[in-house]
């Protein structure tokens, strides 16, 4: 921290271009985390949190999103020299979702506030780590580093008095879901809203106008990612309630979010759009379903909460495997 | 699953030479289980596996086994144009896995046969991913996409009500074993007919005349490979009752199936036979009863199996660390 | 076993120069596991852990570390041909952690002692096998192997009536520290002490007196590398006790240990110093901390220590991140 803030008081910082250009570079940071390079689908993702933590009177979750866009990108100006990756806003945007997860899990105290700095600095550490190590593979770190740092945060606050979390699940031991919830589900026309819902869980928000913001802001700078995050949320509730999830977790948007950041990678990020992708895309979404699923089992006697690894997870698995496809 | 059954109706398919070398794929994708080309030898393990599922009563592991492995065959003639990997049965050898594991675990619903032809298709896409990634080290993917895959697809089951579990471990924490059971165990003459349970494990039952079937499939194409089966289902017996496994799990082979295999892979396969092999060898069975036992703890608060998780782990790590010795 | 004492008879083996040699490079062993290549420094470290196991009643932990350490350097002498990588001790350094572990945590049987020379062989195989993974990232196995050989003879043990455990921490499921103890923690002018304990603790010893004499060993080879074991150490405490840790834990230095390492690896050995990179060290030390109380959370359900894990685990992500600055 005492490099920033003494570089901050370096003259050149102060013209005009150069706070622009950070500002640019923040906003693109926050369009990242849906792979959006656009300053302006940024606004609108922050326009969204903003309005979602606040009807949700969670406002923390919103200051706490800003706070830490802004450290990983000053981070990444000081850290690293890779000036293209630094403008489109990719040391940024998985700051942005730690600094969205630990109020949303943690009691604010002073040292969570300092956690969130301090995450979003490690986070773009991570970052750049993930970057090399795949490097080999030619795929992308994807929103891991996010959910390391933020796992290894929420891990500790059970260890550290001054840091106690508020809503973090119980640990406890895997249990068939029919042995404890009534596995009827009754899917009605308003159901269908929860679609948008899933879009806004990306940000660990459960709103729907929240999640309509959002795929405004993907619509500005790609339609195609837009309908993938549309096509990727119907899927996965059709499909947890084909396979009997519970009613809350699909209703909030649980087995959406996961699913909609593998739908815009595979559908339309990382592959051109064409019938043949269309279809992986779609086994995808499907096999995130059940990733999300199973990491919800195996994190239960860890007291955490998956975060968007089940993405990861899958997208890792599409995107290698196809980087060998020969069609 | 739609562009399966559309090409299915493509002329070319059913000229009586493609449909005899789509047969002769998927006998070998069986054999490759226990890393063998030939397709007499996948179809003795075939019979072998009919011969202990009926035998057990539980019909639907060996049809799943076969829907199952023919499912991934099938993958592998879409997903990919590497003609020698697929005509050798390695898109094959995972799903093949994968159809036993999840009828010896799931209850039989018609969510858990779809499942079954879902999990075949992601075995394909994790196969051809893993050998992407180890490409780098020289070493294979060994059973690892099957034991992801079917991981993946148990953990869910604990929260899908559509796909109930009937024979998973039930979660626990671990506990000596020496407060569980009493370790005392008599050593009986018929004891070691296990060795050939310790075979039949491999496809999760445990039958020794499906394990002297098996030895011979593998004799038909390589007797050092028959060889070194028996001599690590051998080794793990010895070894668990000296370290004082519990009985029950020694005289069902629980602790060789994953021996076998690192037996066959460090003796027969990836290495030449010699003394400093079979001396590295028996260091890498005697390791794989350790991780063995290791994995079984590990796994307890997650209610899963390892399946042959314990063969991976050892195999890798022998295999990585030789594939630099200069001798 | 069999080839190392066949070939102990040899009579080569019996020239004095090999003998020096080869006790040379085991001393050297067991400095590396501080990054010292220098006999003078393991044989500080080897009479710190006499004196530290002695005056705790624990006389096995030296033993075991002694044999263990000589196990795996002559296991390196017959396993592999690199010359250099033998003499400079770097086959030695996991195993010798070994022999401290499994009779810190295990009952003193013989089939624990058949182990420790066994774990040790394993120790080697895994260091290699690791080595060459890292390669193409350009960082060392670090204490890797240690860790991962030594959790799986640990789990083991709860499946081994055999092997029996003293000292394993309770199974248990995580829950906020507020819940379990006071976190009421009054720093006294004695506690400084414990910044000693921190250091011998990287030997599973807490004593103040083998940690200054770890530091003598250290202060031998490089100042550099004492200065910043110091400052990790005392940066751990001080870190631990804002944050709320549990007062135990700090006084006997768990918090301390893995910090220790990070600090010397990030400070002194893989980097040059200079105020960017102690700026980034101390970064490094406090991300410790956090994966430090992260990892010893995760490992309850599994009734396992973390060991030096959250070292390796923050030493690998700061390397391989730093591998691509371009300052």
């Amino acid at each position: 921290m005492a490099t920033t803030s003494e570089s901050l008081q370096e003259p050149h910082w102060f013209e005009k271009n150069i706070a622009f250009e950070f500002i640019d570079s923040t906003l693109r940071g926050c369009a990242q985390v849906m792979f959006q390079n656009n300053p302006i689908t940024g606004l609108f993702f922050f326009i969204a949190i903003f309005v979602g933590a606040y009807s949700e009177h969670i406002p923390d979750v919103a200051w706490g999103c800003l706070i830490s866009t802004l450290t990983a990108t000053l981070t990444g100006y000081f850290i690293n020299k890779n000036r293209e990756t630094l403008r489109a806003g990719l040391y940024g945007y998985n700051g942005c979702l730690v600094g969205v997860a630990l109020p949303t899990f943690l009691a604010t105290t002073p040292v969570m506030w300092v956690s969130i700095i301090f995450g979003s600095i490690i986070s773009v550490i991570v970052t750049i780590c993930i970057t090399n190590v795949l490097k080999n593979w030619n795929v992308a770190a994807l929103t891991a580093p996010f959910v390391i740092t933020t796992w290894i945060i929420l891990l500790a606050s059970y260890a550290f008095s001054h840091l106690p979390s508020i809503g973090l699940p119980h640990a406890m031991l895997p249990q068939q879901l029919a042995a404890r919830h009534s596995p009827i589900f009754h899917f009605t026309a308003s159901d269908w809203l929860s679609i948008f819902d899933g879009i806004s869980e990306v940000f660990l928000l459960s709103n729907a106008i929240t999640g309509i913001l959002i795929l405004i802001g993907l619509a500005v700078e790609s339609l195609w990612s837009a309908l993938f995050a549309l096509i990727g949320s119907s899927l996965a509730l059709l499909a947890a309630v084909w396979l009997g999830g519970d009613s809350l977790s699909i209703t909030t948007g649980m087995y959406s979010f996961s699913a909609v950041l593998t739908a815009i990678a595979l559908g339309a990020i990382f592959n051109k759009p064409s019938w043949r992708i269309l279809l992986y895309s779609v086994i995808g979404v499907i096999f995130t379903i059940f990733v999300q699923a199973a990491l919800n089992i195996a994190l239960e006697p860890l007291g955490i909460p998956t975060l968007t690894m089940p993405f990861v997870i899958a997208s890792w698995l599409f995107l290698v495997s196809k980087s060998t496809d020969t069609k």
